[in-house]
């Protein structure tokens, strides 16, 4: 094994039984191919993980492919107008079966020998084949697929976790205001980060760098990290004008029995998640220079757009803001052990206009420039812990959500097997 | 060992014992960077492979290098004209010797600290070298290489399959009136697909998928895969032009003892290998559009262009097309357990004139196209068996000669060892 | 394994058991992924490397970065105004603290977080930790560096080879006269070559192949590998040329109390080295095509140009020459096993005026093109030692110190451990 790869690390059951809470962790766990192969079957292919929205398969034989590992999977829309996952190898001879990453299909055609699938995956039509050959035996195989309010989760295992459920239960009501199944992709923009996928998770759970992000903080309140005693004289009126915002959001939300508090399970089920929405600051309606919307055109039927951010993270692999004028989704799919996709979506109401109710560069600028930043933090940090003088190092009390997310991990990788 | 390489499998005498007839390999045979090595060593280092044509070292000194994994082999026409493969390994310190693809030289001189070589390979002078230095010690080493009818067969092992001379004789005789020793190099383009070598070899090996090369079929009979109970009326003419024209081939054939009837121990010997001489439809002379030659001047002393195709399989790593007009071989070479060069070489009379008796671009449009269209497949094919989703699929009838490519693959492993 | 890595190899202690002195290493520790591994660690993490001269840090805050295997090194002037090597690795999340190649800084600070280092690596700041985090613990971890004469050396391990202070007694008076912490950097050429580091050495380590280098020879007395014997008519007025310049380069020395006498303990200490000082032919000045000085303004205060080429060759990855006018120092570090980084650069007097005292693409032509050359031997050579055909052959008498670059290797590979 070369330096090239990783350094040489003691088995992953030392490697988890020596982990010390409240630090980052072993590099090993960033840098070896070994545990990359862990992550990919025990996290990815043992979890619900978010591919898509179901904005991006609105009509029947509508369909994307999303590669997990080594795993190509269909997500279409079948003829019955249900969200399907199909696995994407011909039952022929493995051929992948469409190879576009997204389109529209009547059946499923591969492109070898012409094997043709429905939309739900039975073997139509296969020529030149001797008498006894039984069709029904040779379906495109199902993978575990469910629509959260117009988020799609696909599972690779035999058995998902039961929970998905609970949680769609707990995250409904926020997002039903929303009504994702009425969006259209207004944009989408999948980056290669060079790090690995759980650095780039990492990433996203702390506002601790947050004075990297200039264009995404202009409209949150400068507050992160602050405890009631750290509030100065010149921070004493930002507090309250936040004071304001939130409970403005309150009333808002109560009006339309939209519900508000805090729910966070991050690290105590196997779908982790935590829900919040949170008011914004300036004109308080989006993800703007002065937080006023991106689009005219509002989400569902809202009509005011200081909503706020409903903002949604979950584990192992997304997170989530949902304003009254757009959605973003993230979805992060590991590539290699120093690889990560991060994959960024844009969703507007289906009758927003492009030109007249939004422009894209201005919905997309925000979380554009912040990947970019993200993605630069990313790739500093795994070529860093690649240095055998690297040691684990202590989390500040901002980064709770990072130790839970750490913490996640480290007990799914204890609760399951290969 | 990461996703990124290849999923875990079992031990290959496993892999091995419960093969499916009937059924394509499992993944690991066409992702598996152990097998990949596994298929070098026995496969490529231990039987006869096709690298090239009498016709491209056709004075003394010219030479051509070719790499077959971690080996590099010069073949040259030594200075008693006969055709010679050394390695390409200079006894000093190991350089490579000759580092152009092809060229023409006197001596073989490495360019590294000036040691000099006979055509034969043995040690002409070294540089300051203390008394007692024996060229003789030094010689570049000899490959076995055995020139069937113009084509170049090279083999790395000690003892080579006996079997060669057997089929040497056998193909010979279709060969000869094609006369490969007075062609020249019309054309030879190189590819390097992103698929494991076996399934460019099963992808040559049936034409289940030919509606997929319109080009090519266009001078095919369309017949393939019909038993006599598919001719429907519509096919009824076809057949009878079949009929007709392959009845013309015999008395053509019969007229200059040129043999034609099928030769097939594809997978009964070492050397496995099918000949068989096929009338063309058209104007049956040639792989055009309407079937007409594609070069003017004949090869050897063909007075008709009506010679149907004589195509020769071999095993491991060849496939041929002999023409009245011209030929076409085909050499597979591994280059890692996902990519495969593909070597195609077009060949005309030594005394053809490009631009008068022939035009490269017709002359090599159809291959052109139709190893395109190939490369296509293989690399979905390749993607899809690499899912661990894949589970081996039934060959139809027609794809039984895929079925003997991998029959004798499994033979050669189980009687080879590395 | 794949035959894209290497082939499969005997245990380390068997082919430093097998090694046949006066000949060249087997493949294996060319193209093994494994003994690249234990080169990094044992020979270039345990030993002393050349990593740049003190020119290149003039200013207090000045730094370059180095990587070594899986390390980041900064190397800097501190505010004491010493020369510091620190681990490039921030103390929190583990970011390189440093992503420039060089430049100047007042503190150091990571792009990350913000966490703040002086200098001299201690923590200055880190925002919102918890009561009770002492800075003190969190300091950028040392590492070794010796100034010597203005060559910059480090060791990564924790007890670096004690013997450097004897080499820098011995080396520093010829180095002197040269002064080069009073040079300035005039240029800097890294190139990748596409051959194991080892094989960069030995290429360096003998002038058995200099007839490729025409430019470089142009200036040096064509006497190589010759013994008193080989004298012939034609190269008596050689001889008698050289040995003028000799004895003139000895008054000159003698003159100043600079010592001129070889030096040589290549293969019998940790830190092995040669020096020696040798007369140029024609103007006798410097590298160029008439032997005339390349830079007017001289080096330190010499007043005569004609002070022939002290050569300075260290293990493991390194060699240097020093002219009157100049000096260009080169560094090899290893990048994976078929490809190695050389650092060139050429000093001249920190008062020399570019365009007017010297003209780089002039000062750089030589070393340029002999890189280039040594470059593609070290690639042919890797490509050849990769064939299983390759076996050590006989370095000739003028190779000695190849071999002592080789025995050095083994016996450090012997007297350490990963």
């Amino acid at each position: 094994m070369t330096l090239s790869e990783t350094p040489v690390h003691d088995p992953l059951d030392e490697l988890l039984a020596r982990r010390e809470p409240g630090r980052s962790l072993e590099a090993a766990f960033y840098t070896s191919p070994d545990i990359f192969d862990v992550d990919v079957r025990r996290i990815f292919a043992q979890h619900w993980i978010f591919v898509g929205t179901a904005a991006e398969v609105r009509e029947p034989g509508d369909f994307f492919t999303v590669t997990v590992g080594p795993w190509s999977v269909i997500v279409l829309r079948d003829d019955d107008e249900q969200v399907r996952a199909l696995h994407n190898v011909c039952r022929h001879r493995g051929a992948r079966v469409l190879t576009e990453e997204r389109g529209s299909v009547g059946n499923i055609v591969c492109g070898y020998h012409r094997w043709t699938y429905a939309t739900d995956g039975s073997l139509l039509h296969a020529e030149s084949q001797p008498p006894g050959f039984d069709p029904s035996c040779f379906g495109l195989k199902q993978v575990h697929v469910r629509n959260v309010a117009g988020l799609i989760f696909i599972c690779l295992a035999q058995e998902p976790p039961a929970d998905l459920e609970e949680v769609a239960n707990v995250v409904t009501p926020y997002l039903a205001p929303h009504q994702l199944e009425r969006t259209k992709v207004a944009a989408q923009i999948d980056i290669v980060e060079q790090g690995n996928w759980k650095l780039v998770m990492e990433n996203n759970r702390e506002c601790y760098h947050c004075d990297g992000h200039p264009e995404l903080i202009a409209s949150l309140f400068p507050l992160f990290g602050y405890t009631e005693e750290d509030i100065t004289p010149r921070l004493r009126p930002v507090l309250e004008r936040y004071e304001r915002a939130k409970s403005d959001l309150h009333d808002t939300c109560r009006a339309r029995q939209v519900p508000i508090e805090v729910r966070e399970e991050l690290d105590t089920r196997a779908t982790g998640f935590r829900v919040e929405r949170m008011p914004l600051d300036l004109a308080g309606e989006s993800y703007s220079a002065d937080g006023s919307r991106l689009c005219q055109k509002l989400l569902g039927d809202f009509t005011t757009a200081r909503f706020g951010d409903l903002s949604l993270h979950m584990q192992p692999n997304s997170w989530f803001h949902f304003l009254a004028d757009h959605a973003v989704t993230f979805s992060v799919i590991p590539v290699a052990p120093g690889e990560t996709l991060l994959r960024t979506t844009w969703l507007v109401h289906e009758d927003a206009v492009e030109g007249t109710d939004y422009d894209v560069d201005s919905l997309t600028a925000v979380w554009r420039a912040t990947n970019a930043q993200d993605s630069a933090l990313v790739a500093r940090t795994q070529a860093g812990v690649s240095s055998p003088a690297y040691v684990g190092g202590p989390y500040s009390p901002t980064e709770n959500q990072v130790e839970a997310f750490v913490s996640w991990y480290l007990t799914r990788l204890r609760q399951t097997t290969a």
